[in-house]
């Protein structure tokens, strides 16, 4: 594994590289990890790598690494928004496969064009909503695809955070990250892009269904921010269920409360990130259950393919569940190289079409939030 | 006090008349029960009510009780909607106080008739939007007022019920009841008539803030039905905050899950109708506060006027907040026969004008949902 | 209905009214509220009684009630502990039904003597052990008793309170009250009786068994009081169980925190009073269930009779339970009086039965806490 | 680092692996994983460790790995309970380091011995009670040692588990394992070794208090095993303050459900296992307040040290807190290594004498379940 961003004292790497080594089959033996080569080259004594295999740039080491015989297998991006789609090209392109955080890319255009790239290529591409790791996420998906809920009636999403409150009342490079809230950096969207997309793509591999129609109230609460820190969104979805999305940086004390609430005629269910062992399952006939992690009843959804680790009410969390992304994808990728078929139902981990959707579900959100109509439709692909 | 509707079998009735026993100050000396006359006299009985003063129409009942000396202080009005303008004005207008159910009319037009014969008549009207009764959603009123929580910046209220749900997959008269969804006894709105209006009152009781536009999805999803049983709302809120307003009565397996959020820049709040007695206050930088029903720490609005009934975590509940809907109006009704002041601050129960805001808010609400534009304004008085 | 002790001001005494009034079945129309003349005056007015009927003594009431014609049906004793036994017996030997606040009596002797008199009288006795009139704690016994948690094997009940913590650090006559930790008037024990017994009632109340044997470890944490205010106590059960049962007024910040935890061969099932409309039950191969108040799903026991006043999700408290205590004694009362057969089953409150079982817990755990030895066997009764 | 124990299979050794794993600091490779050679062969394989550093025995390990310049800088011992101490001792005496499961060894008297070669040795000795791991224990143990609580008064520990319950009704080798209920390789206790020492331990780390006697009632519900499944206790702990210390592995559908209270004079606590991210401090004359993991607002025993390793909300697990063991030993032994001083305060891993003490607990909770009196005192070492 090599990985592109990510060096010292970047979050979301260390959180990338925990996950990869969390079932000690993967190993971290390369990397571009800082465009400042002291950074870089300290980043690389941290992680204990042969200096010949710390890169200043990602060109470098797609030069390199796909010339050398023990190459890496797969690559991690875990830079900044924009700089997604170029090294996951070039990677993809070289013949390596990629492992990209999300959001995608920068458009719904280049997401199209890196879906055509990794078509063309035939190399594994996975994308870190990490959130469909959680095994319990993963019984929910699968009640629905058994009908236990019946049909679907209403979803509702939220994804409400506060870590931006503090710099409501003035304007200060806070929390958020400059790049965050950088258009040229993270692209048209800061909100909807960050966790916003994260709710989206919850609700599609929970329900299996797709939004057709949405419309949006953002609003930018921090002075002096280009891009909208909060939003909320009303949905029609693809069977005529309606639907709620909201999701927001200025909660006050809210922490990363991805809550997921999807009804149903036979049954409902709901699913709150931070409390991530339980599954509740209602009736309007029935006692409520709950099903929690690492129960023998559980189905093979959550309970094979090495998703869960430990036994039931040892709780498992957010590297776990990372963890999984990483599993999935790398069983891909060993199938790939060992000639292997995929398994039959495939593999669960997000891919490029959920990259695709995503970029269209930000798009369009931004494009409902500066219209008056009340319904914008999302784009549709062939 | 007198009753009309609210005969045998009657919940709504059996529930005013146990929050008004409840602090054993107020009894039940007359009544209109029942257009049938054998469930009137029956209901009479049950009362243990003088025969003489169980009638047969309410009309007979203002009568006759505005022309006894010992005539009734007040009357309750319990019947289904469009039967609460007609008696609300006849026994004001005989100068008889009124605490009446909601929503308070059929129409935002006879809701402005009746707040201009409040007003000319000078007697006490108290709409039951019992939820406001409850002591912490007091408190929370307090803390927002005294700025506790800063600049409001975002408000999602929700009130998702499941027993309708039976009704989904076939068309029966089930749960709701026959007059809900009957549009000349319920008006033009069921859901949010019935449910989204307590919603949008907590709203306005706790934020002090007033709704300014709306964008409303609603739908009716029980077959054969010609009123709304889910809505999902967006709100604009007029200091600049944004809001979502979403309740339903197909949500499987959620039974009176009134729920609240209010993010400000210095703290927020949330409170939960099924576990009232508890109040979370949340900040970006310091630990999460339980604020507790009964506690000496809580300030007047919750432990004063005889709101709190029990010392801490000895459980209230439904009752006891219909009860303090109650309590403040008979203190009102009581201060106006001795010829009392008002005292300071006023009286803490939901009045006319807030009968007039809910029905703009339904007003609204579905015109905004049969609107192809986003934003829906609300009307405004001068 | 009347009333000894409880005039203004005093708190259980307005528990008992308000439970009484709930229904509007029960009228109070006598008392002898205080020793105090004005004080008793006064609550008379409070409770607009006709002055002849407020007595400066219990034996005067007892006295004039039972040669009135309409004289009392029953009686309310809400006087401190020593003042419990000898209106009980005056009010039965003269005819008069009691409802009695716990612990029954001063002692054990006291105890099986009023045992006597009621089997003498053959008047109604009710006890307030107020816990069990919650509608899921009688579902939890049903449960026992249907054999849905299979054979029980352990008991963890838990009375935790913290309202005397403030008094630790100093000898103040702080909340706890004068009389509950002045041996004259409460008896040998303050924790064990004000609350332990609570728990040790509802534990025989669910799961049918007797404790035969106890081993207590009690403490006095505040100093100059004679009384323990925390004790810890292992229990032998009748069937081979095992259990676990502490109270306690010293612990800072819980409240009302009677909690316990039944765990059968099938099933566990675990309640919390401070949340008390949900009963959850646990297995070990399926995944949870919760129960919860006013669901069509639950059974007669805690749906029928009254028990249950509003529907689901309408949050029902203390009061609610209170008032099914004098709900059920009631009607054993009016079918008493009227000569009706007790319904099949027998009536749903505690009885005298269960205040001799109280107070042989009182005795047996003070003995020891005083004791060597490790275990100390309750008395048995032919 | 190496591992004694713990091949392919084998839940508590991939647990330790995992641990060990996850900063990417610490490199299995060596071990003796099982006495069955093809299993130590294949785990090995598993492991990617060189076919020579696989070892037949410890005896070998210690031979040959003490005697390499590359050897290991410490070792995993994750045997059963009757192979901890061999190990131990062996490799201590060889000057390789260890890190041992917990309960430490077989007896006192060899815990004891243990100690003894700890102290000679030098070495450092780290032992898994992996429960003090988690940050919100550390932090709940600053607030005792800070005064936070003020003087203890009373602490209930407890760790209810069901695992067992599908045994008890016949005579099955089930989920327990085999060896967990022989006495020759679990020692005397199976119930109190396995999870009583855990909620020992974290009384012990979070109070700074020693339990001086224990009353102990043992139970055996299942049948045809010779050791208890069941076990309640009261403590006398040695400031003064009670205690209740209560664990089974017969409460059907009870998961790992390790709470701890601890009641202050100025504030109480309490932490639940299977809600990590949570600490809840409660007052009887402020609001609760609850402490979740990963806040700027908490001190550096829980965000030091690398122990907290995402931002709140994003759910940190089982896995973390036993890497939290590994993470403070391996800087223990880094520093040996490197001639590094201690930090001030120490390090924060659990000890030789916090193994003495489980034993010490162990021991002595067996012989007061044997015992008629009261109280059993612990042993006390000079």
């Amino acid at each position: 594994m090599g990985m592109v961003g990510g060096g010292r004292g970047a979050f979301i790497g260390q959180v990338h590289r925990m996950a990869a080594n969390l079932d000690g089959k993967i190993e971290l033996v390369a990397g571009a990890f800082s465009a400042d080569p002291e950074k870089a080259r300290l980043s690389g004594e941290d992680f204990f790598l042969d200096p010949d295999r710390v890169y200043a740039t990602y060109e470098e080491m797609v030069e390199k690494e796909s010339s050398r015989e023990d190459g890496i297998d797969f690559v991690s991006i875990v830079t900044p928004n924009y700089l997604h789609f170029p090294p996951a090209k070039a990677f993809l392109e070289a013949g390596i496969n990629v492992i990209c955080d999300k959001p995608m890319t920068l458009s719904l255009d280049e997401a199209l064009e890196l879906k055509s790239i990794v078509e063309k290529t035939g190399k594994v591409f996975a994308l870190t909503h990490n959130y469909t790791g959680y095994p319990m996420v993963k019984e929910a998906r699968r009640m629905v695809k058994d009908g236990e809920l019946g049909r679907i009636l209403k979803v509702v999403a939220e994804y409400p955070q506060g870590y931006a409150t503090g710099s409501v009342d003035e304007v200060v490079e806070g929390p958020i990250g400059g790049w965050r809230t950088d258009p040229k950096k993270s692209g048209i969207s800061n909100c909807m892009a960050d966790i916003g997309t994260h709710a989206h793509n919850l609700l599609r591999y929970i329900t299996g269904l797709e939004v057709t129609d949405i419309c949006s109230h953002l609003s930018t609460f921090i002075p002096g921010r280009e891009l909208e820190d909060d939003g909320n969104n009303l949905l029609k979805l693809d069977n005529g269920a309606s639907g709620v999305l909201h999701a927001s940086q200025i909660c006050n004390g809210d922490e990363n409360a991805l809550n997921i609430r999807v009804y149903g005629t036979k049954a409902s269910l709901e699913w709150h990130q931070e409390d991530p062992n339980e599954l509740i399952v209602k009736y309007h006939d029935a006692p409520r259950r709950i099903y929690r992690r690492g129960n023998d009843y559980l189905s093979d959804a959550a309970n094979g393919n090495g998703f869960t680790r430990t036994p039931f009410a040892h709780p498992e969390g957010f590297i776990e569940a990372f963890a999984n992304i990483y599993l999935a994808a790398a069983q891909a990728i060993a199938d790939q190289i060992d000639g292997n078929p995929a398994p039959e139902g495939g593999y669960d981990f997000p891919a490029v079409d959920d990259g695709v959707a995503g970029m269209a579900f930000i798009e369009t959100a931004i494009k409902s939030g500066q219209s008056d109509e009340k319904w914008t439709s999302f784009p549709t692909f062939s």
